[in-house]
């Protein structure tokens, strides 16, 4: 190594440009170290106003950011569109397939892996094709041209049971997603679409929230929950607390709750009711003999390295340690802890156990409403919602289109304004976080929402 | 039709929701009669602008506004989502296909088509697979993958060779939309992508102009012509003119020119060369004994009305008569000529022939160059520019987002952001204007643009 008369930098791999690869790559960016930093994406996400991409409120571009924009001017950091398949971590290497040729050997000398989680159907991974989630852009496009297009169907139908099913919208869970989803929906249908359509008022569309527990976003805690059930309630949302959705369908959901089965049809069925870890928490797992939890996330030590090889960092939502949430707060403080301890490792310094500091939770309810828990405080409300507002702008702020998104805001709460409500009619789906057959079967129909044959009643 | 006690309303029909029927539209939305628009998409597109989603400047939702949003306080239109498959022109019924149901017949008393272009591949189907058009927002969404998507390639690259197949971008066509395109990409390359890459200069992008004339923008005449392809090459475009595409596959163009056969290795290709007429304008001819052109334009009587069928119009781009040029201020002109011609009828007045009041041309070539041609005036340069800048300014005003728009540009161009670079690497191909089973392979094959296996050079 000493034969070319200069030491070889150290080499650092992330995979994941999320919020768990990102602050680490800023980070090291500025020290000697070469990083390179692998996405199967060309963008970083703000997965939490997906939902106002679905709704037309904001554009793709206006969420997410490219990757090697965000890092532009980090010239030690490299960036590179490819799908990590694998490690080989006696070696020191990561397996990585790009588009455009074979898979490669990226070689590292220290790794963070933070490759985040997708949707889980709990084993029924065929009721993605007929109830998308929401953790790409790609299903935040879907989910726009399925309940822009339940609309239209609406308009379309011939007679008022079919109406009725374009009319209803069930979303499944109702954690922070599905409730912000749902009182979004109310409120598109309520203020922006009004005047639009001649066969109905599309304020009488009806959003149906579902979860098996007792109560919406029970993170926050009762009180705050039964403020939240208050606002959705307001809003016009059906909340339906304590059913299980046994079976999804093109025309509707089967729920089982105590009082026996039911079925409710509806041509527009989301899903934000699970996670599931990455498939690489696994790979590492079974490579170092780490345990996995039920959600296949990957045990950590406490530094949020693998056992046996401190080199090898695991960060974010595709790791269970402490108990900590999947949100993207961790995921950035993780991101940063495991870059700075590379650095202090470089330098001789001591490391020390990750610990994360809870800044608080907030989560909106339509609009001028939401709730917010910080530390002992907890707000609801308009209050809540000026929080959620400052949280969403500093977070957008790394995007440098933080205006122009609050001028998107600024007309879709106060006007009713919607302008991203385009819609391909030929646009096949995309990325459903679903095996590939049923990727391939949503691709092979061109309208997967829309179609009015088959099974359904008449 | 007494017999009520009632006049039945005059229904109007209306066949797209271009700029050839939305403005029919507006103004019988202010008059005694029932208006039916039909139309497969949900949007009305500005079409000019499509560049500037492909090259990453503005959103879908910014250049595009839905129909029934543009329509919402005309009470007595109706939008429907369907797609037209025949006219009956005896039975004076269109026969439409909404995608929830089985095909209607929607009878009308005066009819309006304005069915519009796709793109022409002069016999060569085959090439839409390799060489997009840009018609449609899936179009400009397409070529935004393959530009951005081109870029990744290059980076991820192992050889030169294949390096420098991924930085030429080959665009196929001079006309407006072609060198518009050309130029922003010049500009996206050189001042917006800076300092994104580390394993190449993004202004080392090569964009080859190709087109068999003899000049580009040809109908803006001699001298401004010139002027164009001055700005162009100093854009760093390469103008090959006199210049004709014999093939088109995945890994570049032949080009035959008077020096004989020529090969240009890149792996994207844009087809801006030729446009075709909807089929539904043949439907018309074939159906009331008119002629079409050579590009399938039905050929209409000065009234724009069809031969023995004064109740049927056809408008904008899908006809011929006198030349017209086929750009939006001929579709609107003739659309609204052709809702006037109804509501005189109605009224008992005399009508007249449709003549076009010619308000100027203007191109625009990378930032703050355009060409301008305005009655007898002739611009370049800045002056042209700021001329381009209001006319589009005018033109998305009805879209009511203008200032959105005006702001995007403002970092576009005299900062270096550009907000819409987000890509789905998982996004198969939307409606390239090509044949069904050319549109099957592309959904097919998941990175058309980017695979490096098959008949390509090592």
């Amino acid at each position: 190594m000493h034969a070319t008369g200069q030491m070889a930098r150290h080499r650092v791999v992330v995979v994941g440009g999320g919020f768990g690869g990102l602050p680490a790559c800023r980070l090291l960016g500025r020290k000697p170290v070469d990083v390179t930093l692998l996405d199967r994406r060309n963008h970083h996400l703000f997965q939490p106003l997906l939902y106002h991409v679905a709704t037309g409120i904001l554009s793709e571009g206006q969420i997410a950011v490219p990757i090697r924009q965000a890092l532009h001017r980090r010239e030690n950091v490299r960036v590179k569109l490819a799908e990590v398949t694998g490690f080989d971590l006696e070696r020191r290497v990561v397996i990585a397939k790009p588009p455009v040729h074979d898979a490669v050997e990226v070689p590292y000398d220290s790794l963070i892996v933070a490759a985040g989680v997708g949707q889980s159907y709990f084993g029924h991974d065929e009721f993605a094709l007929y109830a998308p989630g929401m953790k790409t852009i790609d299903d935040a496009l879907e989910l726009r041209r399925r309940i822009f297009g339940a609309f239209e169907g609406a308009e379309l139908a011939t007679d008022p049971d079919k109406r009725e099913q374009w009319l209803t919208v069930v979303i499944v869970g109702a954690g922070p997603t599905g409730v912000e989803l749902a009182g979004q929906v109310r409120e598109l249908a309520v203020r922006s679409l009004r005047r639009n359509f001649r066969a109905f008022d599309p304020a009488a569309v009806r959003v149906v929230l579902l979860d098996a527990g007792k109560e919406p976003l029970a993170a926050f805690g009762d009180r705050l929950s039964g403020r939240a059930s208050a606002m959705l309630e307001k809003l016009g949302v059906e909340l339906r607390m304590g059913s299980r959705v046994t079976n999804v369908d093109a025309f509707g959901v089967d729920v089982e709750t105590e009082n026996g089965q039911e079925r409710i049809a509806a041509r527009t069925v989301v899903w934000a009711a699970g996670v599931q870890a990455s498939p690489l928490a696994k790979m590492l797992a079974d490579a170092c003999g780490a345990d996995t939890d039920r959600s296949g996330r990957v045990a950590t030590l406490p530094y949020m390295t693998l056992p046996g090889h401190p080199e090898v960092f695991a960060v974010g939502d595709m790791v269970t340690l402490n108990n900590l949430p999947g949100v993207a707060e961790v995921a950035m403080q993780g991101s940063l802890h495991a870059a700075n301890t590379i650095v202090r490792r470089l330098s001789g310094e001591s490391t020390k156990p990750f610990r994360y500091r809870d800044l608080g939770t907030v989560a909106s309810i339509g609009r001028f409403r939401a709730i917010c828990s910080v530390r002992r405080l907890r707000l609801s409300g308009f209050p809540a919602w000026v929080v959620w507002l400052f949280v969403h702008l500093a977070f957008l702020n790394s995007f440098s289109n933080r205006l122009a998104a609050v001028w998107r805001w600024f007309w879709a709460m106060v006007g009713r304004t919607r302008h991203e409500r385009i819609f391909s009619v030929t646009h096949t789906g995309g990325d459903l976080s679903a095996p590939e057959s049923v990727r391939e079967k949503i691709r092979a129909s061109p309208f997967p929402a829309m179609q009015d044959t088959g099974a359904g009643p008449d």
